[in-house]
Protein backbone atom coordinates (compact mmCIF):
# COMPACT_ATOMS: atom_id res chain seq x y z
CA UNK A 1 0.00 0.00 0.00
CA UNK A 2 1.24 3.14 -1.03
CA UNK A 3 1.84 6.26 1.67
CA UNK A 4 -0.95 9.07 1.11
CA UNK A 5 1.80 11.85 0.67
CA UNK A 6 3.42 9.89 -1.92
CA UNK A 7 -0.04 8.77 -3.33
CA UNK A 8 -0.55 12.75 -3.59
CA UNK A 9 2.84 13.37 -5.26
CA UNK A 10 2.69 10.87 -7.88
CA UNK A 11 -0.93 11.99 -9.08
CA UNK A 12 0.26 15.78 -9.41
CA UNK A 13 3.72 14.51 -11.04
CA UNK A 14 1.36 12.67 -13.78
CA UNK A 15 -1.14 15.64 -14.70
CA UNK A 16 0.30 18.83 -12.90
CA UNK A 17 -3.21 19.28 -11.76
CA UNK A 18 -3.87 20.62 -8.16
CA UNK A 19 -7.65 20.68 -8.64
CA UNK A 20 -9.65 18.57 -5.96
CA UNK A 21 -13.67 17.82 -7.65
CA UNK A 22 -15.90 18.20 -4.51
CA UNK A 23 -19.07 15.52 -5.48
CA UNK A 24 -21.96 17.07 -3.25
CA UNK A 25 -25.33 15.46 -4.45
CA UNK A 26 -28.04 17.96 -4.57
CA UNK A 27 -30.66 16.06 -5.84
CA UNK A 28 -32.84 18.95 -7.29
CA UNK A 29 -29.92 20.59 -9.23
CA UNK A 30 -28.71 17.20 -10.94
CA UNK A 31 -29.51 16.09 -14.01
CA UNK A 32 -31.18 12.85 -13.26
CA UNK A 33 -33.96 10.36 -14.00
CA UNK A 34 -35.84 11.03 -10.51
CA UNK A 35 -38.07 7.99 -11.74
CA UNK A 36 -35.27 5.30 -11.01
CA UNK A 37 -32.98 4.60 -8.09
CA UNK A 38 -31.43 7.53 -6.29
CA UNK A 39 -28.06 5.53 -5.52
CA UNK A 40 -27.61 4.44 -8.81
CA UNK A 41 -28.42 7.89 -10.19
CA UNK A 42 -25.96 9.80 -7.73
CA UNK A 43 -23.42 7.44 -8.53
CA UNK A 44 -24.11 7.15 -12.63
CA UNK A 45 -24.01 11.36 -12.20
CA UNK A 46 -20.95 11.85 -10.34
CA UNK A 47 -18.63 9.14 -12.26
CA UNK A 48 -19.76 10.55 -15.61
CA UNK A 49 -18.32 13.87 -14.48
CA UNK A 50 -15.09 12.26 -12.92
CA UNK A 51 -14.68 10.39 -15.99
CA UNK A 52 -14.65 13.51 -18.35
CA UNK A 53 -12.34 15.61 -16.01
CA UNK A 54 -10.21 12.88 -15.27
CA UNK A 55 -7.16 14.62 -16.58
CA UNK A 56 -7.47 17.46 -15.15
CA UNK A 57 -8.42 16.37 -11.54
CA UNK A 58 -5.77 14.72 -8.55
CA UNK A 59 -7.97 14.13 -6.11
CA UNK A 60 -12.32 13.95 -5.45
CA UNK A 61 -13.99 15.09 -2.23
CA UNK A 62 -17.17 13.73 -1.59
CA UNK A 63 -18.93 15.51 1.90
CA UNK A 64 -20.38 13.03 4.21
CA UNK A 65 -23.60 15.40 4.83
CA UNK A 66 -24.24 15.56 1.66
CA UNK A 67 -25.05 11.91 1.26
CA UNK A 68 -26.46 11.30 4.46
CA UNK A 69 -28.94 13.27 3.28
CA UNK A 70 -30.60 11.09 1.42
CA UNK A 71 -29.99 8.06 4.44
CA UNK A 72 -29.50 4.66 3.63
CA UNK A 73 -29.67 5.13 -0.10
CA UNK A 74 -26.80 8.15 0.26
CA UNK A 75 -24.33 5.88 1.71
CA UNK A 76 -24.78 2.91 -0.46
CA UNK A 77 -23.96 5.40 -3.08
CA UNK A 78 -20.75 7.27 -1.62
CA UNK A 79 -19.53 3.61 -0.73
CA UNK A 80 -20.13 2.71 -4.59
CA UNK A 81 -18.98 5.74 -6.09
CA UNK A 82 -15.53 5.76 -3.65
CA UNK A 83 -14.76 2.14 -5.53
CA UNK A 84 -15.20 4.24 -9.23
CA UNK A 85 -13.12 6.92 -7.93
CA UNK A 86 -10.65 4.12 -6.70
CA UNK A 87 -10.81 2.16 -10.03
CA UNK A 88 -9.58 5.69 -11.38
CA UNK A 89 -6.49 5.92 -9.19
CA UNK A 90 -7.92 9.36 -7.97
CA UNK A 91 -6.59 10.49 -3.99
CA UNK A 92 -10.33 9.98 -2.42
CA UNK A 93 -10.49 12.45 0.24
CA UNK A 94 -14.06 11.75 2.35
CA UNK A 95 -14.95 15.00 3.93
CA UNK A 96 -16.88 14.23 7.35
CA UNK A 97 -14.88 16.91 9.90
CA UNK A 98 -14.68 13.93 12.36
CA UNK A 99 -14.03 14.24 16.00
CA UNK A 100 -15.12 12.51 18.86
CA UNK A 101 -13.82 10.28 21.71
CA UNK A 102 -11.38 7.70 20.98
CA UNK A 103 -13.78 4.58 21.01
CA UNK A 104 -16.37 6.32 18.57
CA UNK A 105 -13.39 7.66 16.63
CA UNK A 106 -12.35 4.43 15.90
CA UNK A 107 -16.10 3.64 14.81
CA UNK A 108 -15.46 6.45 12.28
CA UNK A 109 -12.22 5.79 11.10
CA UNK A 110 -13.88 1.93 10.55
CA UNK A 111 -15.92 3.09 8.14
CA UNK A 112 -14.13 6.24 6.75
CA UNK A 113 -10.82 3.47 5.95
CA UNK A 114 -12.31 -0.02 5.81
CA UNK A 115 -16.08 0.43 4.59
CA UNK A 116 -16.08 3.13 2.25
CA UNK A 117 -12.15 2.78 1.53
CA UNK A 118 -11.42 6.92 1.48
CA UNK A 119 -7.67 7.32 1.15
CA UNK A 120 -8.14 10.40 3.48
CA UNK A 121 -10.24 11.95 5.79
CA UNK A 122 -11.11 15.98 7.28
CA UNK A 123 -10.64 16.17 11.11
CA UNK A 124 -12.22 18.70 13.63
CA UNK A 125 -9.13 19.45 16.05
CA UNK A 126 -11.85 20.35 18.91
CA UNK A 127 -11.72 17.71 20.87
CA UNK A 128 -7.74 17.33 20.93
CA UNK A 129 -5.22 14.80 19.69
CA UNK A 130 -6.69 10.98 21.58
CA UNK A 131 -9.87 12.23 19.43
CA UNK A 132 -7.50 12.06 16.04
CA UNK A 133 -5.22 9.10 17.03
CA UNK A 134 -7.52 6.31 15.96
CA UNK A 135 -7.48 7.73 12.53
CA UNK A 136 -3.60 8.44 12.38
CA UNK A 137 -3.53 4.53 13.52
CA UNK A 138 -4.08 4.06 9.97
CA UNK A 139 -0.28 4.49 8.86
CA UNK A 140 -0.89 4.61 4.73
CA UNK A 141 -3.64 7.10 5.22
CA UNK A 142 -4.20 10.86 4.75
CA UNK A 143 -5.64 13.62 7.53
CA UNK A 144 -6.24 16.89 6.83
CA UNK A 145 -7.14 18.61 10.00
CA UNK A 146 -8.93 21.57 10.13
CA UNK A 147 -6.88 25.06 10.36
CA UNK A 148 -8.84 27.84 9.08
CA UNK A 149 -11.74 27.68 7.44
CA UNK A 150 -13.33 29.35 4.74
CA UNK A 151 -16.55 30.56 6.17
CA UNK A 152 -16.99 33.51 7.81
CA UNK A 153 -17.69 31.90 11.30
CA UNK A 154 -14.06 31.30 11.23
CA UNK A 155 -13.38 34.24 12.99
CA UNK A 156 -15.72 33.75 15.91
CA UNK A 157 -13.14 30.68 17.82
CA UNK A 158 -10.00 30.06 15.15
CA UNK A 159 -9.06 33.31 15.19
CA UNK A 160 -9.25 34.06 19.35
CA UNK A 161 -5.75 35.04 20.53
CA UNK A 162 -4.56 31.97 22.91
CA UNK A 163 -1.47 31.65 25.05
CA UNK A 164 1.34 33.35 23.69
CA UNK A 165 -0.60 35.76 21.59
CA UNK A 166 -0.89 33.45 18.45
CA UNK A 167 -4.39 32.61 17.21
CA UNK A 168 -6.03 29.64 17.71
CA UNK A 169 -5.77 28.24 14.14
CA UNK A 170 -1.62 29.31 14.65
CA UNK A 171 -1.80 26.41 17.07
CA UNK A 172 -3.96 23.96 15.29
CA UNK A 173 -1.67 24.56 12.72
CA UNK A 174 1.54 23.79 14.89
CA UNK A 175 -0.43 20.79 16.23
CA UNK A 176 -0.70 19.69 12.37
CA UNK A 177 3.19 19.80 11.96
CA UNK A 178 4.16 18.31 15.49
CA UNK A 179 1.87 15.09 14.29
CA UNK A 180 2.97 15.01 10.98
CA UNK A 181 6.18 13.47 12.15
CA UNK A 182 4.37 10.71 13.36
CA UNK A 183 2.07 10.61 10.20
CA UNK A 184 3.37 12.28 6.93
CA UNK A 185 0.01 11.78 6.18
CA UNK A 186 -1.34 14.41 8.41
CA UNK A 187 -2.12 17.90 6.95
CA UNK A 188 -4.13 20.74 7.10
CA UNK A 189 -7.17 22.83 6.08
CA UNK A 190 -6.73 26.33 4.85
CA UNK A 191 -9.93 28.02 3.28
CA UNK A 192 -8.72 30.03 -0.13
CA UNK A 193 -11.59 32.95 0.92
CA UNK A 194 -9.19 34.01 3.93
CA UNK A 195 -6.75 36.93 3.22
CA UNK A 196 -4.33 34.87 6.20
CA UNK A 197 -3.35 32.36 3.51
CA UNK A 198 -0.67 34.40 2.33
CA UNK A 199 1.29 34.49 5.82
CA UNK A 200 -0.01 30.92 6.83
CA UNK A 201 1.75 29.55 3.54
CA UNK A 202 5.02 32.02 3.78
CA UNK A 203 5.57 30.29 7.18
CA UNK A 204 4.61 26.45 5.98
CA UNK A 205 7.36 26.79 3.35
CA UNK A 206 9.76 27.54 5.49
CA UNK A 207 9.24 24.19 7.14
CA UNK A 208 10.97 20.87 5.67
CA UNK A 209 7.69 18.78 6.01
CA UNK A 210 6.11 20.24 3.15
CA UNK A 211 2.86 18.76 5.12
CA UNK A 212 -0.69 17.73 2.84
CA UNK A 213 -2.54 20.77 2.46
CA UNK A 214 -6.45 21.21 1.08
CA UNK A 215 -7.42 24.54 0.48
CA UNK A 216 -11.05 24.52 0.03
CA UNK A 217 -13.18 27.64 -1.22
CA UNK A 218 -12.06 28.41 -5.07
CA UNK A 219 -15.04 28.65 -7.69
CA UNK A 220 -18.48 29.13 -5.68
CA UNK A 221 -16.54 30.62 -2.77
CA UNK A 222 -14.59 33.22 -4.21
CA UNK A 223 -11.27 31.77 -4.00
CA UNK A 224 -8.60 32.06 -6.67
CA UNK A 225 -7.15 28.97 -8.31
CA UNK A 226 -4.80 30.80 -9.66
CA UNK A 227 -3.72 33.05 -7.29
CA UNK A 228 -2.73 30.21 -5.18
CA UNK A 229 -0.87 28.16 -8.02
CA UNK A 230 1.56 31.44 -8.51
CA UNK A 231 1.86 32.06 -4.77
CA UNK A 232 2.67 28.50 -3.99
CA UNK A 233 5.43 28.93 -7.34
CA UNK A 234 6.96 32.12 -5.62
CA UNK A 235 7.15 29.71 -1.94
CA UNK A 236 8.70 27.19 -4.08
CA UNK A 237 5.79 24.94 -2.23
CA UNK A 238 5.86 21.50 -2.57
CA UNK A 239 3.22 21.25 -4.74
CA UNK A 240 2.72 17.75 -5.55
CA UNK A 241 0.94 17.57 -1.53
CA UNK A 242 -1.56 20.60 -2.43
CA UNK A 243 -4.98 19.69 -3.18
CA UNK A 244 -6.95 23.04 -4.28
CA UNK A 245 -10.81 22.25 -3.83
CA UNK A 246 -13.64 23.00 -5.99
CA UNK A 247 -17.41 21.58 -5.70
CA UNK A 248 -20.66 22.59 -6.95
CA UNK A 249 -18.86 25.38 -9.15
CA UNK A 250 -18.08 21.58 -11.57
CA UNK A 251 -21.08 19.59 -10.16
CA UNK A 252 -23.62 21.59 -11.31
CA UNK A 253 -21.56 23.90 -14.05
CA UNK A 254 -24.98 23.19 -16.23
CA UNK A 255 -26.28 26.02 -14.44
CA UNK A 256 -23.59 28.61 -15.83
CA UNK A 257 -23.22 26.93 -19.53
CA UNK A 258 -26.68 26.84 -20.73
CA UNK A 259 -26.79 24.33 -24.03
CA UNK A 260 -23.99 22.20 -22.43
CA UNK A 261 -24.32 18.93 -21.06
CA UNK A 262 -23.58 18.53 -17.48
CA UNK A 263 -20.30 16.67 -18.03
CA UNK A 264 -19.66 19.03 -20.99
CA UNK A 265 -20.27 22.19 -18.73
CA UNK A 266 -18.16 20.63 -16.03
CA UNK A 267 -15.71 20.31 -18.44
CA UNK A 268 -15.69 23.91 -19.16
CA UNK A 269 -15.86 24.98 -15.49
CA UNK A 270 -13.07 23.25 -14.75
CA UNK A 271 -11.02 24.79 -17.52
CA UNK A 272 -12.34 28.56 -16.23
CA UNK A 273 -11.57 27.69 -12.62
CA UNK A 274 -8.15 26.60 -13.52
CA UNK A 275 -7.63 29.69 -15.57
CA UNK A 276 -8.71 32.31 -12.86
CA UNK B 1 -44.38 20.31 18.57
CA UNK B 2 -43.13 20.49 21.31
CA UNK B 3 -40.10 22.78 22.16
CA UNK B 4 -37.40 20.31 22.94
CA UNK B 5 -36.71 22.38 26.25
CA UNK B 6 -39.97 21.75 27.16
CA UNK B 7 -40.38 18.67 25.61
CA UNK B 8 -36.91 17.83 28.55
CA UNK B 9 -38.60 19.62 31.40
CA UNK B 10 -41.64 17.23 30.91
CA UNK B 11 -39.93 13.73 30.66
CA UNK B 12 -38.33 14.71 33.71
CA UNK B 13 -41.36 15.73 35.36
CA UNK B 14 -42.43 12.50 34.66
CA UNK B 15 -39.80 10.14 35.26
CA UNK B 16 -37.46 12.40 37.96
CA UNK B 17 -34.34 10.63 36.15
CA UNK B 18 -31.65 12.46 34.63
CA UNK B 19 -30.44 9.76 32.77
CA UNK B 20 -29.91 9.64 28.80
CA UNK B 21 -29.32 6.05 27.06
CA UNK B 22 -26.49 5.89 24.64
CA UNK B 23 -27.37 3.23 22.25
CA UNK B 24 -24.02 2.80 19.87
CA UNK B 25 -23.86 -0.36 18.60
CA UNK B 26 -20.49 -2.70 18.74
CA UNK B 27 -21.67 -6.49 16.78
CA UNK B 28 -19.21 -7.91 18.78
CA UNK B 29 -20.20 -6.77 22.33
CA UNK B 30 -24.06 -7.79 21.63
CA UNK B 31 -25.87 -10.45 21.78
CA UNK B 32 -27.70 -11.13 18.96
CA UNK B 33 -28.04 -13.77 16.30
CA UNK B 34 -25.35 -12.88 13.26
CA UNK B 35 -27.13 -15.28 11.00
CA UNK B 36 -29.96 -12.60 11.04
CA UNK B 37 -30.37 -9.17 9.07
CA UNK B 38 -27.99 -7.00 10.74
CA UNK B 39 -29.98 -3.78 10.92
CA UNK B 40 -33.08 -5.85 12.60
CA UNK B 41 -30.67 -7.39 14.62
CA UNK B 42 -29.18 -3.69 15.75
CA UNK B 43 -32.88 -1.93 16.06
CA UNK B 44 -34.27 -5.34 18.12
CA UNK B 45 -31.32 -5.21 20.76
CA UNK B 46 -31.43 -1.85 21.54
CA UNK B 47 -34.99 -1.40 21.41
CA UNK B 48 -35.52 -3.93 24.10
CA UNK B 49 -33.11 -2.41 26.18
CA UNK B 50 -34.97 0.81 26.05
CA UNK B 51 -38.55 -1.03 26.87
CA UNK B 52 -36.43 -2.52 30.05
CA UNK B 53 -35.40 0.99 31.08
CA UNK B 54 -37.96 3.14 30.11
CA UNK B 55 -39.41 4.22 33.54
CA UNK B 56 -35.92 5.51 34.28
CA UNK B 57 -34.13 6.90 31.50
CA UNK B 58 -35.54 10.84 30.24
CA UNK B 59 -33.24 10.34 26.67
CA UNK B 60 -31.32 8.36 24.34
CA UNK B 61 -28.41 9.50 22.05
CA UNK B 62 -27.57 7.16 19.76
CA UNK B 63 -23.88 8.53 18.42
CA UNK B 64 -23.78 8.36 14.51
CA UNK B 65 -20.38 6.97 14.15
CA UNK B 66 -20.89 3.68 15.16
CA UNK B 67 -23.47 3.72 12.85
CA UNK B 68 -22.01 4.09 10.01
CA UNK B 69 -19.42 1.82 10.90
CA UNK B 70 -21.81 -0.72 10.09
CA UNK B 71 -22.74 1.28 6.24
CA UNK B 72 -25.90 1.35 4.70
CA UNK B 73 -26.97 -1.09 7.19
CA UNK B 74 -26.42 0.62 10.20
CA UNK B 75 -28.26 3.99 8.72
CA UNK B 76 -31.30 2.30 8.06
CA UNK B 77 -30.97 0.72 11.86
CA UNK B 78 -30.28 3.95 13.03
CA UNK B 79 -33.52 5.81 11.23
CA UNK B 80 -35.83 2.90 12.87
CA UNK B 81 -34.18 3.07 16.24
CA UNK B 82 -34.99 6.63 16.28
CA UNK B 83 -38.63 5.34 15.67
CA UNK B 84 -38.68 3.21 17.96
CA UNK B 85 -37.58 5.76 20.35
CA UNK B 86 -40.30 8.47 19.54
CA UNK B 87 -43.14 5.90 20.12
CA UNK B 88 -41.88 5.87 23.47
CA UNK B 89 -41.82 9.17 23.92
CA UNK B 90 -38.19 9.41 24.75
CA UNK B 91 -36.32 12.56 23.28
CA UNK B 92 -33.84 11.58 20.90
CA UNK B 93 -30.59 13.39 20.86
CA UNK B 94 -28.44 12.14 17.50
CA UNK B 95 -24.67 12.58 18.66
CA UNK B 96 -22.80 13.61 15.32
CA UNK B 97 -20.75 16.56 16.74
CA UNK B 98 -21.99 18.12 13.15
CA UNK B 99 -19.99 21.23 11.98
CA UNK B 100 -19.57 21.92 8.44
CA UNK B 101 -20.35 25.33 6.10
CA UNK B 102 -24.00 26.27 5.42
CA UNK B 103 -24.69 24.34 2.62
CA UNK B 104 -22.93 21.34 4.00
CA UNK B 105 -24.74 21.93 7.53
CA UNK B 106 -28.30 22.27 6.01
CA UNK B 107 -27.86 18.46 4.47
CA UNK B 108 -26.50 17.59 7.55
CA UNK B 109 -29.74 19.07 9.64
CA UNK B 110 -31.79 17.64 6.74
CA UNK B 111 -30.60 14.40 7.50
CA UNK B 112 -30.53 14.79 11.77
CA UNK B 113 -34.30 16.30 11.95
CA UNK B 114 -36.27 15.10 8.28
CA UNK B 115 -34.73 11.72 7.73
CA UNK B 116 -33.74 10.65 10.99
CA UNK B 117 -36.72 12.20 13.28
CA UNK B 118 -34.15 13.36 15.71
CA UNK B 119 -35.46 15.53 18.19
CA UNK B 120 -31.70 17.20 18.76
CA UNK B 121 -28.05 17.14 17.46
CA UNK B 122 -24.30 17.87 18.97
CA UNK B 123 -22.54 20.72 17.15
CA UNK B 124 -18.56 21.69 17.46
CA UNK B 125 -18.25 24.74 17.53
CA UNK B 126 -14.66 25.27 15.92
CA UNK B 127 -15.72 26.40 12.65
CA UNK B 128 -18.18 29.09 13.90
CA UNK B 129 -22.19 30.72 14.20
CA UNK B 130 -22.57 30.23 10.39
CA UNK B 131 -21.97 26.49 10.61
CA UNK B 132 -24.65 26.23 13.28
CA UNK B 133 -27.12 27.89 11.88
CA UNK B 134 -28.42 26.12 9.69
CA UNK B 135 -29.27 23.75 13.01
CA UNK B 136 -31.06 26.41 14.72
CA UNK B 137 -33.21 27.23 12.19
CA UNK B 138 -35.02 24.30 13.24
CA UNK B 139 -36.94 26.08 15.91
CA UNK B 140 -38.26 23.17 18.06
CA UNK B 141 -35.27 21.01 18.07
CA UNK B 142 -32.00 20.84 20.63
CA UNK B 143 -28.92 21.60 20.27
CA UNK B 144 -25.86 20.93 22.75
CA UNK B 145 -22.44 23.07 21.81
CA UNK B 146 -19.01 21.26 22.84
CA UNK B 147 -18.48 22.96 25.41
CA UNK B 148 -15.76 21.19 28.09
CA UNK B 149 -15.70 16.82 26.78
CA UNK B 150 -14.96 14.42 28.41
CA UNK B 151 -11.78 12.82 27.04
CA UNK B 152 -7.88 13.71 27.84
CA UNK B 153 -7.41 15.77 25.05
CA UNK B 154 -9.91 18.24 25.95
CA UNK B 155 -6.62 20.23 27.39
CA UNK B 156 -4.76 20.17 23.69
CA UNK B 157 -6.86 22.92 22.83
CA UNK B 158 -10.49 23.50 24.99
CA UNK B 159 -8.41 24.90 27.92
CA UNK B 160 -6.20 27.06 26.29
CA UNK B 161 -6.39 30.41 27.79
CA UNK B 162 -8.16 33.20 25.20
CA UNK B 163 -8.15 36.66 24.80
CA UNK B 164 -9.23 38.50 28.20
CA UNK B 165 -7.87 35.42 30.16
CA UNK B 166 -10.54 33.08 29.92
CA UNK B 167 -10.44 29.35 28.24
CA UNK B 168 -11.78 28.33 25.07
CA UNK B 169 -14.18 26.31 27.02
CA UNK B 170 -15.74 29.37 28.80
CA UNK B 171 -15.82 31.03 25.41
CA UNK B 172 -17.67 28.48 23.66
CA UNK B 173 -20.17 27.85 26.40
CA UNK B 174 -20.80 32.00 26.77
CA UNK B 175 -21.63 31.57 22.67
CA UNK B 176 -24.49 29.22 23.50
CA UNK B 177 -25.65 31.56 26.38
CA UNK B 178 -25.72 34.14 23.62
CA UNK B 179 -27.48 31.79 21.09
CA UNK B 180 -29.82 30.43 23.63
CA UNK B 181 -31.98 33.67 23.48
CA UNK B 182 -32.57 32.94 19.92
CA UNK B 183 -33.26 29.61 20.12
CA UNK B 184 -34.06 27.91 23.61
CA UNK B 185 -32.78 24.75 22.25
CA UNK B 186 -29.48 25.61 22.29
CA UNK B 187 -26.89 24.19 25.28
CA UNK B 188 -23.79 22.89 25.98
CA UNK B 189 -21.96 19.57 26.83
CA UNK B 190 -19.34 19.35 29.87
CA UNK B 191 -17.69 16.16 30.26
CA UNK B 192 -18.67 14.93 33.91
CA UNK B 193 -14.79 13.60 34.41
CA UNK B 194 -13.55 17.23 34.41
CA UNK B 195 -13.56 18.50 37.75
CA UNK B 196 -13.61 22.14 36.06
CA UNK B 197 -17.78 21.21 35.61
CA UNK B 198 -18.28 22.10 39.18
CA UNK B 199 -17.38 25.72 38.40
CA UNK B 200 -19.15 25.63 35.05
CA UNK B 201 -21.76 24.87 36.83
CA UNK B 202 -21.70 27.34 39.76
CA UNK B 203 -21.76 29.84 36.56
CA UNK B 204 -24.17 28.56 34.41
CA UNK B 205 -26.63 28.39 37.91
CA UNK B 206 -26.08 31.90 38.28
CA UNK B 207 -27.31 32.69 34.44
CA UNK B 208 -31.83 33.12 34.54
CA UNK B 209 -31.29 30.77 30.93
CA UNK B 210 -30.70 27.18 32.25
CA UNK B 211 -29.34 26.62 28.95
CA UNK B 212 -29.98 22.26 28.34
CA UNK B 213 -27.34 20.22 29.78
CA UNK B 214 -25.65 17.01 28.05
CA UNK B 215 -23.15 15.63 30.27
CA UNK B 216 -21.52 12.60 29.13
CA UNK B 217 -18.63 10.36 30.99
CA UNK B 218 -20.45 8.66 34.06
CA UNK B 219 -20.51 5.24 33.61
CA UNK B 220 -17.03 3.30 31.97
CA UNK B 221 -15.64 6.73 32.02
CA UNK B 222 -15.97 7.21 35.37
CA UNK B 223 -17.93 9.99 36.32
CA UNK B 224 -20.97 10.00 39.25
CA UNK B 225 -23.97 10.24 38.45
CA UNK B 226 -25.22 10.77 42.19
CA UNK B 227 -22.40 13.69 42.53
CA UNK B 228 -23.63 15.26 39.85
CA UNK B 229 -27.27 14.99 40.83
CA UNK B 230 -26.70 16.03 44.59
CA UNK B 231 -24.44 19.23 43.09
CA UNK B 232 -27.25 20.32 40.89
CA UNK B 233 -29.56 20.28 43.84
CA UNK B 234 -27.16 22.44 45.72
CA UNK B 235 -27.16 25.02 42.99
CA UNK B 236 -30.67 24.85 42.42
CA UNK B 237 -30.31 24.36 39.01
CA UNK B 238 -33.48 23.78 36.82
CA UNK B 239 -32.64 19.98 36.52
CA UNK B 240 -35.23 19.43 34.06
CA UNK B 241 -33.25 20.21 31.33
CA UNK B 242 -30.05 18.54 32.26
CA UNK B 243 -29.34 14.67 30.94
CA UNK B 244 -26.39 12.63 32.20
CA UNK B 245 -25.34 10.06 29.34
CA UNK B 246 -23.74 6.64 30.11
CA UNK B 247 -23.70 4.38 27.17
CA UNK B 248 -21.45 1.19 27.31
CA UNK B 249 -22.15 0.90 30.83
CA UNK B 250 -26.21 -0.31 30.08
CA UNK B 251 -25.72 -1.55 26.12
CA UNK B 252 -23.28 -4.00 27.32
CA UNK B 253 -23.93 -4.33 31.37
CA UNK B 254 -24.07 -8.24 30.64
CA UNK B 255 -20.64 -8.41 30.78
CA UNK B 256 -20.45 -7.19 34.18
CA UNK B 257 -23.88 -9.10 35.14
CA UNK B 258 -22.74 -12.63 34.45
CA UNK B 259 -25.96 -15.05 34.52
CA UNK B 260 -28.46 -12.27 33.89
CA UNK B 261 -30.13 -12.06 30.23
CA UNK B 262 -28.77 -7.99 28.34
CA UNK B 263 -31.58 -6.70 29.52
CA UNK B 264 -31.97 -7.57 33.08
CA UNK B 265 -28.06 -6.84 32.89
CA UNK B 266 -29.26 -2.99 31.82
CA UNK B 267 -31.72 -2.95 34.19
CA UNK B 268 -29.31 -3.28 37.03
CA UNK B 269 -26.59 -1.66 35.63
CA UNK B 270 -29.23 1.70 35.13
CA UNK B 271 -29.94 1.55 38.84
CA UNK B 272 -26.40 1.44 39.61
CA UNK B 273 -25.31 4.08 38.03
CA UNK B 274 -27.90 6.23 39.69
CA UNK B 275 -27.28 5.37 43.32
CA UNK B 276 -23.44 5.57 42.69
Amino acid sequence: MKEFRNFLIDTWEQKTSLLCFGMDPVVERMKIDKSKNLSDEIVNYFSRIMKEILLKITAVKPNLGFYLQYGNEGINALIRLIEEAKKNEVPVILDGKFCDIGRTSEAYAKFAFEIAGADAVTLNPYMGYDALMPFLNYKDKGFYILGLTSNPGAKDFQYLDVSNSEKLYDRVIESALKWNNENSGVGTVIGATQKEIKRILENLSRIDNYIPLLIPGVGTQGGSYKELNDLLNKLNYKKGVVRINSSSAISYAHENFPGFSYTEAAYLAVEKIMKS
